[in-house]
């Protein structure tokens, strides 16, 4: 019999932890600024996906056999559905972080079932949203412990100007595919492919992208061009109060975008980690047009990098193991974990009947940092033997200065 | 186009605060007992759900087009492929809060994507794992609020004995599928429908199973019949504190227990909300034989009652609106609100560019606890106005102030 669905995971009890450990930090942050939870089904009407993507979708989604329903493939898509046929308070800001699938073919690192941690806002054509979304990925990348990311912003509106200007609107989509492509096979072979496309045209495009200027020098050569664009990305940096990089070269792929669009990395020399912009028109697609922007945070890449960094492990949340030294103190084990656990403290014991030394190596199995001993002794004196299972240090306790000291 | 996919729902804002709560409170008595979490994908090969639930399972479950995977309609399935298959150290306890997928047809209060919250220990034969899930869904049921839940246990080894002494073994898969109608029918209908398949053996059956009887007579009068199933049964019942009942007519579903099986309701009047048992053969049919048991918490149920209970709907974390008086104080606006997050508070700002008036409205529709003005003057003296949305009492505090106050 077959295991795990190819390109699919199962989440041991170590990585588990990891991974909610990672979603409840970047939920908090979500929270800090606002945003509610809001959750749609793992399936859609396969209409509702094509909508957005286009029947070339079918080959990438996982459809079920009645043809009617799929598997959503991102977050986006069911939050427009909804958000284009709700009257929630307008901005509706909205988080969640949930599994999406994609029928790719398996590779490292790329999954055809993964989650992402998405939020958006609904209902504001005002900039502050974009910024709130940086300032709240600043934060993000910190809170990993990434003190200086690297943040990109363009705008799709002075793409699109640039198209006009230099006159490649037929072109448009092959010269946006190649831009998108940057990260992967860097800009020589950039440069080369925009040649191939637009001739000599490619050096007037590649003036205008050039990244070795400031901001102000890029912005400054297309405010003639695309007078709006520029002013909303100014409006978007002076809510920042970071180094965020105009980058006219950026695109973000071929979708929805229709204004600013975002890119973060950790770090100079860590990928992409975070990624969005602005789609304002992608909901009248779902029903009632409304102003979008969001960003989707690659909580499995941050998964990742939380887990190569951490040299052990933890493997469970359990803080002490309560070992009974022979089987008949098993209830006076029993309840002197109740008694913990009703302090707050993780508690567990032994559910094998298993000699001490068995129930020791079971608890080391684990690495729970300490243990307590229950029998007669220590029943008759009140006083348990508290064991730090990393140092082999004892303590001789009370029930009481058990609860305390485990506390901390 | 189509909305929500049938049977399926979106959960909104308020609705998911609820949820989220109810799931954080579950895992942290799993956690308290030392179970760990472990995740698997929301597809299975087809043939990994057939082999524990026949082709049968085919018509309510969602196949995907390729016919070789399909949803999961449990998560006891997936366990019991990983567990068979792994070494984690014995016992495994493990937790899993997750949405499963059935094809029924929708009605009131079902549906085709739910969650379930599932709590399973492999690896152990000893009655002390059964005790302690149900010592751990006492606690459950108490802290839901619900003092006094309904327990019941049972013990299939007892009702395989009684179809051999009381000679239904030929139709004991008839008569356990009306047994466990119980709750659906009544003791009547019950009655007379073990009178149609037995004719006079029923009497001998109905008098093993009677329910007014103390657990200790229920237990002696099949003693003899089935020693083990006894035995079992009252180890599970010395490790309990509270009040269990021993229900011989209980069956638990036509599925794979081997042993003690328990159901649990909240209180007399309330429909069971926990249910599990011992399946000890499971986990052969995916790999290595091992001891298993579980309870599956309906998830669903108590979210369903704890938002009948709550009077009024949390709709969002934040607990501060920080609104500016006019535009241009915007910056300043943000910068309060980073300073308040900075110490823990949730609070959110105007990302719409409107006026005071219709900044209050928005805090208000979200039923924000508190609002603070940042202005003019509120700037030069250094002394917000916190306003208390409720109320309408308004207090004048230094930033230092607010933190300390919003905080608590």
């Amino acid at each position: 019999m077959k295991l795990t669905p190819k390109g699919m995971r199962d989440f041991p009890p170590e990585e588990m932890i990891v991974r909610e450990a990672v979603r409840d930090r970047i939920i908090s942050i979500y929270r800090k600024y606002g945003f509610r939870p809001m959750a749609t089904p793992a399936m859609e009407y396969l209409d509702t996906l094509r909508a957005k993507a286009g029947e070339e979708i079918d080959k990438q989604i996982f459809v079920l056999k009645d043809e009617k329903l799929a598997l959503r493939f991102d977050l986006t898509v069911p939050l427009a559905r909804v958000a284009a046929n709700s009257d929630f308070p307008r901005p509706f800001k909205r988080y969640y972080v949930g599994p999406v699938w994609r029928k790719e073919e398996p590779q490292k690192g790329r999954f055809r079932e993964f989650y992402q941690a998405d939020v958006d806002i609904i209902g504001t054509k005002s900039m502050r949203a974009d910024a709130e979304l940086l300032v709240m990925s600043n934060e993000l990348c910190n809170e990993f412990g990434f003190k200086e990311p690297k943040i990109m912003l363009n705008n799709r509106k002075i793409l699109d100007a640039l198209a006009k200007k230099v006159g490649f609107e037929k072109e448009k989509k092959e010269v946006f595919r190649i831009l998108d492509k940057m990260d992967k096979i860097g800009e020589d072979e950039v440069e080369e492919g925009l040649r191939d496309v637009l001739g000599v045209r490619a050096e007037e495009l590649l003036e205008y992208t050039a990244n070795n200027r400031t901001n102000e020098e890029k912005l400054e050569s297309v405010r003639k061009i695309s007078g709006e664009g520029v002013k909303e990305l100014e409006e978007v940096l002076s809510f920042c109060d970071f180094p965020v990089e105009i980058d006219l070269s950026m695109v973000r792929g071929l979708g929805y975008y229709t204004g600013p669009v975002f890119e973060i990395k950790l770090s100079e020399d860590i990928g992409t980690v975070m990624a969005g912009g602005r789609y304002d028109t992608l909901l009248s697609v779902y029903g009632r047009a409304d102003y979008a922007t969001g960003i989707s945070v690659g909580i499995e890449r941050l998964i990742k990098l939380v887990m190569e960094k951490e040299k052990s492990r933890k493997k469970t949340y359990s803080r002490v193991f309560v070992a009974c030294a022979t089987q008949e103190f098993y209830k006076d084990t029993i309840n002197l974990a109740a008694y913990l656990r009703k302090n707050g403290i993780l508690a567990e014991t032994d559910l094998n009947e298993r000699n001490l030394r068995k129930q020791f190596d079971y608890a080391n199995s684990l690495s729970i940092q300490y243990a307590i001993i229950v029998g007669k002794r220590e029943l008759s004196s009140g006083r348990f033997t508290l064991r730090n299972m990393e140092t082999g240090k004892e303590e001789s306790l009370s029930k009481e200065q058990l609860a305390k000291k485990l506390k901390t």
